[in-house]
C-alpha cells in the first residue's frame, strides 16, 4: 500500500512521562505521578522552533490524528483531513503535536492504565481532573520539546476548551488560538447530556462501580447507550434527514416489532456497539466530567476577566449554524469578551448543516480558512516558514 | 379543601369497553379483543351533542387532562392550565372528553394489563399499535357516545399526532383540528431519541426480555435513562440557562466526585426517578414505536394528498419557535400541504423560550388563542353554545 502524496503516511506512537519524583498537582488537590501521555508529531519541527502546532482532540479522540499506523490500517487519524502536505496544517510547513489527554484511555494517564503502587489499573481511584489538568500536562510535553512559543493551538469541540484554557492560562506560549464549535463554558444542556450519558453507565450492572477493567464482561450496554445520545448530538435535524431520512434497514414496510427497522436506529445502534470495542465506560465517566467542570467565566464571574492577561494571543474563532450542541451564540459571546479586552479576533461562523460534526466535515471551507489565517498569522509575527523539499510529501518519512 | 372557581373538581375515571364479541383489527394485522379505554370527561355534553371536545395526550400522558381524582391530590390533571370553567377549553361551554391511549399504563389496554386468554400481564405479547390504531379504538368510544362530529380535536406533540390522523382519516367526524407541537411525520432525530431510551431499557437486566410484570423488580434504571433522554430534549438551551444554569446543588465547589453536582443533573435524575414510579417500561416502548410509525405522507409521498378528502376541517396549526423536538418548520411544511388542498388554516409559529414543553407552559397565549379560535369556530358554524348557569363552576358537580 502506498499512501497519497497528501498523507503523513505511517506514523508512530510516543510517549512522554513526568512527575517519576515530584508528583504532578491537580486542580481537585489530589496528585498524580508518574504522568504519561501518548502524542503524535507530524512534519518536523525548524531550527528555530518557531513552526510547532498543537492540536487537540474532542471527547473520545485519541493522539492518532492524522496518518497510518501500520498499512493495513483502514482509516487514518481523526484529523486527517486537516492534517498533511498541502493542507490546512501543511507538514511540509508546520510541525504538528497531538497528544491524549489525561483521563482518556489511548495510552495517557487514565482510568485503564495500570497504577504502580497497586499493580492494578486505577479505575474510579485514578483521580478527576479537569480540562485545566489536561493542559498543564500537555504544557510539560511542548517544554520537553523545548518549544517556547507555540505557532498556533487549535481543536473542535473538547479540543476547543483546551486551546481556550491555554490561551487564557499560558498566552506567552501561543500566538494564536484557533477554537471550533466550542464554548468558554459548558452550559446546562451540555451539562445534562453528559449526565445522561454517565447514568447509562453507572445502570449497567457490569460497570460494577467502575472496578471492572480485570473482568470478562464490561459495562458495553451502558457505554453504547451513552455513545448513541451523544451522536445525536452530533448530528442536526437536516443531516438526519439527508443521511437516513425514514428509510427503513433492509425491509419493505414496518415489522411491527421490537427490532432495529429503520435506518437511523440501526446507524445508532452499530456505531454505539462499535464505540465499546475503542473506549472506555471510566474514561467516558472522566472526560465528560472534566468538560462539565469546564467555565472560563469562573472565578469572577466575567468571560473576559479571564483573558485580561491573553489580549496579546491572536484568536480565530470558528462555529457552525447548524450547531445546536455548541450553538453559535456561545462562540459569539467569546468574540465579545474577546473584544472586551482588545485581542485580535477573527470570528467566522460557516453555514452547515451538518450539526457539530460539521469541524470534521466541512474540510473545503476549514482548509481554505486555515490555510489563509496560518499565511496571515507567520506574516505579521515576520516568521518565514517554508515547504521543506518534496521528500517529505512522499510519505516515506517514518 | 376547596377547589377554584376555574377548576372541574373532582372527576372520576370511567372506563369504555369494546371488541368483546368482534376483536378489533389493528394495521399490523393483528387483533385485540376485548379492548378497554380509560377515560375523563369535564364539563356537559349539550342535547344536540355539538359542543365535543376531544383531547388528546402525549407520550406519558393519561385520560386525566383536568381536575383532581381526590382531594389529597398534589397536582391536577396534565392540562388542567387549558381546561375548566372560563378557561381555553371552557367546561361551562363545552364537553371536553380525554381518553387515555391503547398501549399505555393508566388504565386502557396495553402491556401492563392481564391478557384474560392467559390471565398473565400481556407485556410483549402485546401487539404493537399505532397512532392509527389509537385513533379508531377512540372513535369507537366517540361512536358510543352518539357524537357525530366533535367541535374540535386538540392535542400537543404525540396528541397533536392523533389529531392529525382524525382530520386525515375520518374529516366527517370533526369540525377543527387543533394539533399543537406536532408534526405528520416523525423525523429521524425523534426516531433517533426512541430508539435511544429503548435500547437504555433493554440494557436494563430487569426489563428481561419484556417479561418483568410479575417480578419485584422492574427495569427502573434503564427507565429513567430513557426519561432523562426525553425531559432534555422537552427543554431549551434558553429555558436550561435559566432554569438551572451551572449551579450546583446543596454545595458551594466542585467535589471532583462522580456524584450529582450540578442543579441540572438532580433534577434530570429526580424526574428520571420520579418517572419510573407513575409510569411503564414496555408501555414506553410501545407508545414510542408508534410514534415512531407516524407518517402522514405515506402510502402516497405527498402530506398533500392524505389531505385531499379533509379539505372541510378548519386547521389550527400551532408551534414554539424554541421546540427543537418538533421544530417549527415541520408545522409549516403541514400548513403549506393543507394550503394546497385549500383548506381554512390558521397557524401560529409562538415566540416562546420553553422548548418543546411550551404547549403546557404559555398558558395566557394558549388561553387567548384557543378561546377566539373556538369563538369564531362556533360563529361560522352557527353554533349557539351559552355557558350553562353558574353551579358547573362551584367544582361540586361530581
Amino acid at each position: 500500500m502506498s499512501f497519497s502524496k497528501q498523507s503523513v503516511g505511517l506514523v508512530p506512537q510516543q510517549t512522554f512521562t513526568f512527575a517519576q519524583e515530584e508528583p504532578f498537582s491537580l486542580e481537585s488537590g489530589a496528585s498524580l505521578g508518574p504522568v504519561t501521555l501518548t502524542y503524535e508529531t507530524y512534519g518536523r519541527l525548524n531550527e528555530a522552533k518557531t513552526n510547532a502546532i498543537l492540536v487537540c482532540h474532542a471527547l473520545t479522540g485519541s493522539a492518532h490524528a492524522a496518518g497510518y499506523h501500520s498499512e493495513e490500517d483502514a482509516k487514518p487519524g481523526w484529523w486527517d483531513d486537516c492534517i498533511g502536505p498541502q493542507k490546512a496544517f501543511d507538514t511540509d510547513r508546520f510541525f504538528v503535536i497531538c497528544s491524549n489527554v489525561i483521563g482518556s484511555c489511548y495510552g495517557s494517564s487514565g482510568p485503564t492504565e495500570i497504577d504502580l503502587k497497586t499493580g492494578r489499573p486505577y479505575g474510579l481511584s485514578f483521580p478527576v481532573v479537569t480540562i485545566g489538568d489536561m493542559v498543564r500536562a500537555q504544557r510539560r510535553l511542548i517544554d520537553s520539546m523545548g518549544i517556547d512559543r507555540l505557532l498556533c493551538i487549535a481543536g473542535g469541540s473538547m479540543g476547543g476548551m483546551q486551546v481556550l484554557e491555554w490561551a487564557a492560562r499560558y498566552p506567552e506560549r501561543l500566538l494564536a488560538a484557533i477554537p471550533i464549535a466550542s464554548t468558554a463554558h459548558h452550559s446546562p444542556m451540555l451539562i445534562g447530556f453528559s449526565e445522561v450519558g454517565r447514568q447509562a453507565i453507572y445502570a449497567d450492572p457490569f460497570w460494577n462501580g467502575g472496578d471492572y477493567h480485570e473482568s470478562e464482561q464490561k459495562p458495553d450496554a451502558g457505554l453504547a447507550v451513552a455513545r448513541m445520545v451523544g451522536h445525536i448530538t452530533y448530528l442536526s435535524d437536516a443531516s438526519m434527514q439527508r443521511k437516513f431520512g425514514r428509510r427503513l434497514r433492509s425491509r419493505e414496510k414496518y415489522g411491527y416489532e421490537f427490532q432495529t427497522e429503520f435506518e437511523v436506529e440501526s446507524y445508532l445502534k452499530y456505531n454505539g456497539s462499535k464505540f465499546t470495542r475503542r473506549f472506555d465506560a471510566n474514561a467516558y465517566l472522566y472526560i465528560t466530567k472534566a468538560m462539565d467542570y469546564f467555565d472560563l467565566t469562573q472565578p469572577s464571574g466575567s468571560l473576559a476577566a479571564s483573558f485580561t492577561q491573553s489580549a496579546e494571543v491572536k484568536y480565530l474563532v470558528i462555529s457552525f449554524t447548524s450547531d445546536w450542541l455548541y450553538p453559535s451564540y456561545h462562540s459569539k459571546e467569546l468574540v465579545r469578551a474577546l473584544h472586551a479586552v482588545g485581542a485580535d479576533v477573527t470570528y467566522l461562523d460557516i453555514e452547515s448543516s451538518w450539526g457539530h460534526d460539521a469541524f470534521l466535515l466541512e474540510v473545503e471551507t476549514m482548509t481554505r480558512l486555515l490555510k489563509s489565517y496560518l499565511e496571515r498569522l507567520c506574516r505579521e509575527a515576520g516568521l518565514d516558514i517554508a515547504a521543506e523539499d518534496d521528500q517529505i510529501a512522499d510519505g516515506e518519512v517514518f
